[in-house]
């Protein structure tokens, strides 16, 4: 009998996603940050469908991209261009909707409601008053106030774990931890993984100890490829889970072919694809029913996440029907 | 005649940066840019030294890591780790010894007098009072009304002028316009560069236009050698200021060997050098007298910067105090 060669390709994944576990070094407060996911996904766990009061899933948030150290104390790293402002305005629109949600997102990179606020200086929004009283000016102060209340809702309410990574290695470490926690949930939980993740990588044991001397001629450096771990969170992390994954090209020829390899590939449920010159307008929800696109209206909308997840939402709830009714259909059968 | 080898090193370095200049896309907002440098050094000119009022100089200082981009619509690129912290800090103790500080900064490194509050989510620092008014908690108070007033009190006084860059393109030609603008105001005029900058990079027209394929195996990528800009300053830009360096390595038996060598090589007056793993406690001044070690009193001071700073802006009077006796010497010898 022939060997079934995606069942190969399959096994070749978890050799490397092994390989890459075993040099990545461990993950600081990993006992802390397991004990935080197990809490809050056993909280929600009760309150998710079945029968519980409102909440309508739990969603995993990636965002931000992530760094490819160079050195093992690492001065120089390759990075991953992402602001974070949709992992950010995402966080806020499922909040919204009614999930709870765990944001894995870049240090440094946007955070929910914060997104409007300004980059470097947050000093030249704030004033003192005359009794030395903190004050926001008026053109400014519904965005803060409205920002400060709505976050402290989203904590004080318990429906917001932010957990922050700066290398590919936390990273990956966070997305397993994450999605095999989140495996209880079965097709109440959902991926999200909109952080930009490098392709390429040094392993940590061939990597150079000191900073790279750069005392005579070029630099010549290989990287080698990340296991595709979309694909291992499919089969092994989170199986039943509701998997939207994105796609972005600098190259529109290429996009939409590349995002249908993927859906196919990794067996997600949706793959958003966007274009690096106007992925804050335009994404097209690439779905086995086919293709939707999705565009920012500029006079009356801030931005495309709204509409993408409102219908991401809708596809999520649809999923969740089909398959308690499938459920109930094979249990009468019985 | 033998030719000097010393001035071939510095034809070639020369015809480098030259180079490197012709191949960097165009800095946007230039001309703004240019005129903002023009103003401020302008103003401050007459008040510095020569009978002006009270200022002590003007000082450029740079701070955080530079990126170099590995395609022209950059997705991927190759960052060197810096947190600014060390650029902020001194900002606020130059400011607070009389200069004028020109702070040129990596977009989203840290600010001055920002740089006690929290990283992420400046959220957490804030609270909705009853009548929705902003406040911080009291144990916060403190901190963020001294922030907001000592920064108000810089920019509202004329004494800082921030200009952002990202990539090492930009920061190269911010150096070289903040540098060329200084250098009227002659031995009053000193840099502080605070910035690590990359050592390496791709040149522009040999870069990828897209984003580089993750299809099949390892990536090989070669990178060119930066020109050494510091020889430049130093020779064209602003000869007659007074220059300090940083030198930072992981490895500490090559570092003050390292900054030795800088200090000669560039004609610096002061090499700064600290390793990765305590450069927030330690640092020594390598100057063409001898070293001083600076080390953080734990218990007393929350940075090296301030004591680092009240040395230089010592030994930068000193040195204005000689020249100007030089000079007076040799006028009354005409």
């Amino acid at each position: 009998m022939a060997a079934d060669p995606s069942a190969a390709a399959g096994q070749s994944s978890e050799d490397e996603a092994a390989a890459f576990f075993r040099s990545a070094p461990p993950l600081r407060d990993r006992d802390r940050v397991a004990g935080e996911l197990s809490e809050f996904v056993t909280r929600h766990s009760a309150a998710t469908g079945r029968g519980g009061g409102g909440l309508a899933g739990v969603v995993c948030i990636t965002s931000g991209g992530t760094t490819v150290p160079l050195e093992q104390r690492c001065v120089r790293y390759i990075d991953n261009f992402s602001s974070g402002q949709r992992g950010a305005a995402s966080t806020e629109y499922f909040l919204k909707a009614g999930y709870a949600v765990i944001f894995i997102y870049r240090r440094g990179s946007k955070q929910p409601y914060c997104r409007f606020l300004p980059e470097d200086s947050f000093l030249d929004f704030f004033e003192l008053g005359e009794e030395s009283e903190i004050k926001v000016p008026d053109s400014h102060a519904m965005v803060v106030k409205t920002a400060i209340s709505n976050y402290r809702k989203a904590i004080d309410e318990g429906l917001l774990l932010k957990l922050p990574f700066t290398t590919i290695f936390e990273y990956l470490q966070l997305l397993q931890m994450a999605s095999t926690a989140m495996n209880c949930l079965g097709h109440h939980g959902m991926f999200y993984l909109a952080a930009a993740v490098s392709d390429f990588y040094v392993p940590w044991e061939s990597m150079a100890k000191h900073k790279i001397e750069s005392a005579s001629g070029p630099l010549n450096m290989q990287l080698n490829q990340v296991p595709k771990m979309l694909f291992i969170l499919r089969k092994r992390w989170a199986p039943s889970s509701f998997c939207v994954s994105f796609k972005l090209e600098t190259d529109p020829d290429i996009l939409l072919q590349k995002a249908e390899v993927a859906l196919r590939k990794y067996g997600m449920n949706v793959v958003v694809a966007n274009e690096l010159a106007n992925y804050k307008d335009v994404v097209v929800m690439v779905t086995g029913n086919g293709r939707t696109t999705v565009v920012r209206r500029p006079s009356k909308e801030d931005d495309v996440e709204e509409q993408l997840i409102h219908l991401l939402v809708k596809m999520h709830s649809e999923h969740i029907v089909q398959l308690n009714q499938h459920h109930h259909a094979l249990q009468e059968l019985i």
